[in-house]
């Protein structure tokens, strides 16, 4: 067989959403970097970068997991949460981190090197290796810190939204979107995650240049205290309005969750991405994205704690991106 | 070449002087196996014990790192203290050990698992796997605990020392000591480190039944509380009565301390170990030990961090033990 040059994919995100997407994408044939938002300043990384004045390791270390070739033991440590005295809330794979950038004076290699012991395949950039903090002016009031900003409620008078210091785009984030074929935006924490990364100075400006097909993965939900009651139109123009140009395709959602999922969502104010509005311009890939968990929940009726959360399926979201993109999948599947 | 079976040497002890000895050996031509003492309950270990029930990482920690044939990031990695907040004084290489343990639920499968990411070469077996305490009755107080034993004036008063509950033999130390060609017995912390492996029921009658030569490596200082004034052969004495017989060989150091340093341990009310009064009956092998460290001080003159503490040097310990239990040195040294 000829060998071929593999395509790249860029995923640009956070936490759990962009976990997700990559645990899909690496059985595909394509080279995967994450670009990864580093804005979090809450739980066992907030802490960190208050105490030892690191950068947030939180969502780097998900994203490393998701890439990860090494046996479950290995990602099970990393994900791993003392439960108990001073280390209580603490991830493994943060302190392995944070020990890492502090033995090492850099950020960036403790990355990599983390990338080895998990055998990555793939590779895992921060958008930014500047130490900043997200900040919002909501109405007349400003906000400073990702973990506040998610608990304020916008009422849809979010008025401006930036880093300070001014984040740097990191010089590897920008290259890999410059050669990119395929860049997937989201899904995930919306205002405090995936659009973090588009405030670093650069990245929206080389995501627009770049050649690649821009993706938009739409939330599966809306946040009652930052994207309430968000159609599938409105989270993509939002996105746009970041950006600053255009997306070429929007992933959504087409298959309403549970009710029992529903209702308990519902509690906190929070309901379903409606898909009775979608944007006009962008390839519109609309399906059933749900995770099996949840259908299967659904079939069978038996709850389970993984049942309890409304999440992508990795499968059937990696599939729809990489028709997009044009990648096919590995013939041997990547052990998990 | 003809292939010959290695000779396997095995060490027992604890922390720092442990340490010394494996780094020394693993230059040379033999299967290495420590036997490392499970009482420590101070500082970082202690804290792990006492918020995670977990075992004690500490000293088994140490020898990993002296086995490891990983680059030196890592080792520097395990050696790292943090130094603020939440987590201070809490050593990396103790975290990995003690999640290690929680997301296997076994020391012994974590121990196994981070000689595999540091490389080692050789094995570190915890002399018990029982949760236990070192205990002493000093006069007629009954102490609890390795970290308050360490700080109790014995003055010549031990009565008793032992572990509670009773210790069983990890079945793994016993083979390990059943097979082995040498057998060496410290240096270290001596009845908080040393000894407690023979107060695990079931090693001190290894000891004596294996045919291994038994070498006892003498501690170069005395410690005012435990240990006031001991000579070589107190401190002979002393193991052989914890051991139930005779070793077969002394390595004891033979040359005086800087003054400098002597002062800085006359503070403490420790002293040398004199070598005027010496065992009857093992081979004893008297020679400067005494890390270069220091020497080099005495010949240069310019202080540092490291030319703080009466050290063993490894190379030349190993050097020692090497040509008693009839070993090679190793061609190509081991990268450091």
């Amino acid at each position: 067989m000829a060998k071929k040059k593999r395509k790249s994919v860029v995923v640009i995100g956070a936490g759990a959403g962009t976990f997700t997407v990559l645990s899909g994408l690496k059985k595909y044939h394509a080279d995967l970097t994450a670009i990864v938002a580093m804005t979090d300043s809450g739980g066992s990384t907030g802490m960190l970068r208050d105490e030892l004045g690191v950068l947030p390791p939180g969502d780097v270390a998900r994203c490393l997991v998701a890439l990860s070739t090494s046996d479950k033991l290995m990602r099970t440590l990393m994900d791993y949460r003392f439960d108990n005295g001073n280390l209580k809330d603490h991830r493994f794979g943060n302190l392995l981190l944070s020990a890492l950038e502090k033995t090492t004076g850099s950020f960036e290699r403790a990355v990599e090197r983390v990338g080895d012991i998990l055998r990555i395949e793939g590779r895992v950039i921060p958008s930014t290796l500047d130490k900043v903090h997200l900040m919002a002016k909501v109405g007349k009031r400003i906000i400073r810190s990702e973990e506040k900003i998610q608990m304020t409620k916008m009422n849809g008078s979010l008025e401006r939204l930036w880093l300070e210091p001014v984040a740097r785009a990191n010089p590897k984030a920008l290259q890999a979107i410059r050669e990119a074929d395929g860049i997937v935006i989201g899904p995930g924490g919306f205002y405090t995650g995936i659009v973090t990364n588009l405030l670093v100075r650069g990245i929206p400006e080389a995501i627009r240049k770049s050649k690649a097909k821009k993706m938009f993965v739409c939330n599966l939900m809306t946040k009652m205290e930052h994207t309430r009651n968000y159609s599938v139109a409105d989270y993509t123009a939002a996105v746009e309005k970041f950006l600053g140009g255009a997306v070429d395709a929007v992933v959504y959602n087409n298959r309403k969750p549970s009710a029992r999922l529903l209702k308990r969502y519902a509690r906190e104010g929070d309901s379903p991405t409606s898909w009775s509005s979608l944007p006009e311009g962008p390839e519109l890939v609309g399906a059933n994205f749900l995770s099996e968990r949840e259908t299967t929940f659904q079939k069978i009726g038996t709850p389970s704690k993984e049942a309890s959360l409304v999440r992508h399926d990795p499968a059937r979201l990696a599939a729809a991106i990489a028709k997009l993109v044009g990648v096919k999948k590995k013939k041997k599947p990547v052990a998990r």
